[in-house]
């Protein structure tokens, strides 16, 4: 089974090897293969997303993905900047579903800026939709006829697009704690009243889940007064990428948050919540864990091996136990030191 | 002077009423006229923004408004619903620069879910741009080629309306401790890189603020992490709604927290930012502290009787010292109790 690892800019490469070690080490027969992407695709290539690298997206049977960005190609024109390859691939390989899981680990209290009973409290996760929304309608700039600047971006769905990925909240709901909070902005726009119709046309079919729907602003506030109380959040694209960001500080750090996206065919991308950090690249600070729980996420959903899935993830927490701690935790374990733990608690 | 007062729906009319008290005690000669808004109107006149509830407005030095929203008018078609007759306000009057400060009141860290220290930094203002945006773009439900439904709504913005929004939050700023941070998605949205060309472009006017650039998703996420790092945030109309219901969550209740939609000229619409609560309306439980604020917002922006607001802020400050607290923060005052003890303080 071929894996692809697309280790980016950054920190991506720092994070995607221990990933990487982690998934040898469970000894199941996979194959690895590196494509660059982002900005250290176009620097060798002129392009973010090179055609060789989503050849090898496209052979393998999952992507494991670092992150891209580099503050080096600011300056130029948004198609070629590093963080369309993330937007480009996503929609190549048709990975609409994106799972979002927050959840804090026991004993990262102490990192996060809630109380540490609200902290405590929160097991959820987003399904974000992500092959729609602002972020893929007719974009551009322009002049009014007056002779001013404009710039502007369709945002939009169509009953497909919403229906597919509100059966992945249902599903998802389904299998946790049977409550799916559907969030949107019906009160001003009209691609949300049609989320809303079709979310609620779906929710016949899952009658054991409990469906609840909430503006976003709202969703924004609930998230910081009261976290414990979400169990499966289903939004769009732009929403989704503005709460889950939001969701990952409640439990701490951006560093211990996967991410899968999914085709609904058992394709798969799975990537940290982080970014690049250019910042501290290349200085042994960056926490691994997101990455190595996203390569569990890769076991479970597009590889079927749930018991080694689960194993990782308790590797994890072991490793945390034992108090170790990378910088955004509050510590000065190394990202190396991190990776040794989880792979010695496999 | 005359001053609008428009209630609403749900807990509009409690509050605005200890706002109203607050407003007459302080004798400064103000004429008040009351006219049905959202629910409320549309209960006696058929529509939510009745002509002569905006000829009020127009006719008024200023207008306090409550709330609107009422779930027995939901299932009416979006223009008929409360919620439209605030944006129809706003578009109406002009009041294009909503102003939503952010401070937590000394001793309500116990109301808060951030750790205290997190809490007690936080003094910070959105600066929300109000009459444009996906709120205002072209939007409609329709079908697609292939006969799906489909819903759109364009994310738009020109020069013109981000200068003048850029200029309040750089005059905003250099008031303040002259920290500006613009918040956009500019690696997605060609709306947000022409947001981000203007605000550089007002930039070199305000030499003595300091600006940032921020995408949304780490805004969100900052507010949780390091809110105290933030002074003026300058951002669209979607991402402001976002934000500032978040960060009002951060200090403690919404209840709390006024804002002020201006229009450049000294005419502003104020309203606290929490909603109408249908759930515990009429019941005496309402935090009125909110809408009173805003009577205070409003005596500076539109009446310039600075010292008048620094009175009543005061006041409230004053009440929360004597641990009065309304259920909102997690104590048992009521509305009216709440409005005596500012009253009192005055
Ligand atoms: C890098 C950026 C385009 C991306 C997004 O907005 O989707 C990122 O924020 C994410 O959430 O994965
Ligand atoms: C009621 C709604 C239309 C409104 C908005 O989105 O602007 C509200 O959330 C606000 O922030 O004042």
């Amino acid at each position: 089974t071929l894996i692809a690892i697309l280790p980016g800019d950054g920190i991506g490469p720092e994070v995607t090897r221990e990933a990487r070690r982690v998934l040898e080490a469970l000894d199941l027969g996979l194959r690895f293969e590196e494509a660059p992407v982002g900005g250290a695709a176009y620097r060798t290539s002129g392009h973010p997303l090179p055609p060789e690298t989503l050849a090898l997206a496209d052979r393998a049977a999952a992507v494991l993905f670092g992150a891209v960005g580099d503050p080096a190609f600011d300056s130029l024109e948004r198609a070629l900047r590093p963080e369309q390859a993330i937007l480009g691939i996503r929609k190549h390989l048709g990975t609409f579903a994106n799972l979002r899981p927050a959840r804090i680990f026991p004993g990262l209290e102490d990192a996060s800026t809630l109380k540490p009973e609200v902290a405590r409290a929160i097991d959820l996760v987003i399904v974000r939709e992500l092959n729609g929304d602002v972020y893929f309608g007719a974009k551009g700039r322009g002049t009014t006829p007056a002779g001013k600047r404009e710039g502007h971006d369709l945002m939009r769905y169509d009953e497909d697009e919403v229906r597919r990925i509100a059966r992945v909240g249902f599903e998802t709901a389904a299998k946790r704690r049977g409550k799916l909070c559907s969030v949107d902005k019906a009160n001003v726009l009209e691609t949300s009243q049609l989320w809303r119709d079709v979310v609620m046309e779906v929710a016949v079919d899952y009658p054991q889940v409990e469906l609840t729907h909430m503006y976003v602003d709202n969703a924004a506030m609930q998230l910081v007064r009261n976290p414990g109380a979400f169990d499966t959040i289903v939004t769009g694209n732009l929403f989704g990428d503005i709460l889950s960001d939001q969701a990952s500080m409640c439990v701490g750090s951006i560093g211990m948050l996967p991410s899968a996206a999914l085709d609904g065919a058992g394709k798969g991308l799975y990537e940290p919540i982080h970014g690049s950090a250019p910042d501290i690249a290349g200085q042994g600070k960056a926490n691994p864990c997101a990455a190595i729980l996203s390569a569990a996420m890769l076991l479970r959903h597009s590889l079927g091996q749930d018991a080694a899935a689960d194993r990782v993830e308790a590797a994890v927490a072991a490793a945390l136990g034992r108090e170790l701690r990378t910088p955004d935790m509050g510590g000065d374990a190394t990202t190396a030191a991190m990776g040794e733990a989880v792979l010695a608690g496999l």
